[in-house]
């Protein structure tokens, strides 16, 4: 099976025709940004406007954002409930790093190089900002029904806090705490890390192809899609963590070996990782060619930039 | 105009024929405890489910889901989605209770008689306890279509966003927060405790009344009812503060005169607070009659007992 995959030609999907990924990022970015500008923290009192707008506004990679696009243009979706559901994703990842971050989880003080946000404004207003953050994620969703009709809303409220709950995120990261110093297998590594970061790469996907009413067979190959890219953007995040300095990865490097955590790189060693996250791009780029989608190119150069990526 | 809220007869309204409180709000809190007891922190991993149950299945007083499923009945409006809003915001309250217990916040180490979140379960399952809990909100409001209408369901979620997030209650925890060692005046005071306790209390009475559809002067005035009943909730509060014991209170009493937080106690005096809330009471009861609802029974019962409890 994995000799299959391996040896099918993706080439015509790798290298589309006439798609400029990076003026296409560059635009969607453009849309993102402007939008979370004019959202985020804002007419919100004392210093928990400006934490929240201090740990969105500050240049992440916005992967979540662009592949709720790239799926939902692949979809052909309501273009105003993709931009709203780009920027909900990208709160309810901002928040879970600013809670992540606090003395009391992983206790760092360096977030895409610079203080994170309870260095920077305490541990109550980080708190509470992560707490705003996720409620204003659900804000973004729920606008006039006038701008995004009231069905695309409630399936986007269900998708996303399924994705963010004790069932997603929020499960993935109390075992991750409860897995420190323990020798995991790779099937329960792998069980955390779907939930981990997993469950929002895929609800970023299935968000995307929520703005427009998809067939269940080209959901399903969807999902295989964002389920094999979730996985390689863990495999890649623990080789990133082992050969990346600080500079680069704006977050301080090898903190997993040094909290006992498992790593893909542990489990499979580095060399055996990175053929694991090449193997995952071509899964994810074969679900793609399943989805009988016309226009994936934005969806296959985002699963190529994750697994290439260098921070 | 104080003068002629006061002397309004608002017996009728107090003291309505065949109604039994008790046995009314026995049934409904059998209704939501059973529906919390099987939806709360089920198939949730490691510790987090049961921090997630610890922290809303220990018998808090309801009140925000008696007031959404008064709100409903007196609308009448589908109860699927009124039981489900009214466990939708107790999950918020729970959650906000967690965190705010948390030593970086209020270090409060008894709530309702019991150790708090973190004191049971640590500090970092305490966290995602908390951030899971909100989630969870999202997604009992968002059930399938059959079992609750999408234009209900996005009219939820809107309505708690809005009162949980920065420009609600967690806007007014971080006014709390910068407040503590301030002299604020009543007018302050009142604006903290709109948005920290006020806006789950309105979002109670509105989501209530989101189930069906009503006329807008109806909304207005059930919303000059939660308003009035929200900062009766507050005045009474800080009076139990200074006036019970911590058995009665279930908490420790007292932290807000240690804390140097600005009450109603320490700007109107004792007996001040308590005739303030007296007349906000008046105030609720007579913006329940202009809404020209029926059954308003539960609504005006609901406000006698948030002024009248001890603890």
């Amino acid at each position: 099976m994995e000799q299959e995959i391996l040896s099918t030609d993706t080439t015509s999907i790798l290298s589309p025709a006439h798609f400029d990924f990076s003026q296409w990022s560059a635009a969607q970015l453009l849309r993102v940004e402007q939008a979370l500008e004019g959202w985020v923290g804002v007419d919100t009192p004392a210093d928990l406007g400006q934490a929240m707008r201090y740990a969105v506004l500050d240049g992440g990679k916005r992967l979540r954002p662009l592949l709720v696009l790239a799926a939902a243009q692949a979809v052909q979706g309501q273009p105003q409930a993709a931009l709203r559901a780009a920027c909900a994703l990208e709160l309810i990842h901002a928040y879970s790093l600013v809670h992540d971050d606090m003395p009391c989880m992983d206790n760092d003080v360096l977030r895409r190089g610079k203080p994170t946000v309870h260095v920077q404004y305490g541990e109550a207003v980080a708190l509470l900002a992560g707490d705003a953050l996720q409620a204003q994620a659900f804000e973004l969703l729920t606008p006039s029904e006038q701008e995004v009709p009231a069905a695309i809303q409630a399936k986007l409220c269900r998708l996303l806090a399924q994705a963010a709950g004790g069932q997603g995120m929020a499960g993935g990261q109390a075992i991750d705490l409860a897995s420190v110093g323990l020798a995991l297998d790779e099937a329960q590594l792998s069980h955390m890390h779907a939930l981990k970061t997993g469950a929002l790469l895929e609800a970023a996907v299935s968000m995307g192809a929520a703005c427009a009413d998809v067939a269940p067979n080209v959901q399903v190959a969807l999902s295989r899609y964002a389920k094999a890219l979730g996985l390689a953007f863990q495999v890649v995040d623990d080789v990133l963590d082992v050969v990346a300095d600080a500079a680069t990865l704006g977050k301080t490097p090898g903190k997993d070996a040094a909290n006992e955590k498992p790593t893909y790189v542990s489990l499979l060693g580095l060399e055996g990782a990175r053929l694991y996250a090449d193997q995952l791009l071509k899964t994810s780029l074969l679900a793609l060619q399943d989805t009988g989608l016309s226009d994936v190119r934005a969806l296959s150069a985002l699963a190529l930039m994750v697994v290439q990526r260098s921070h």
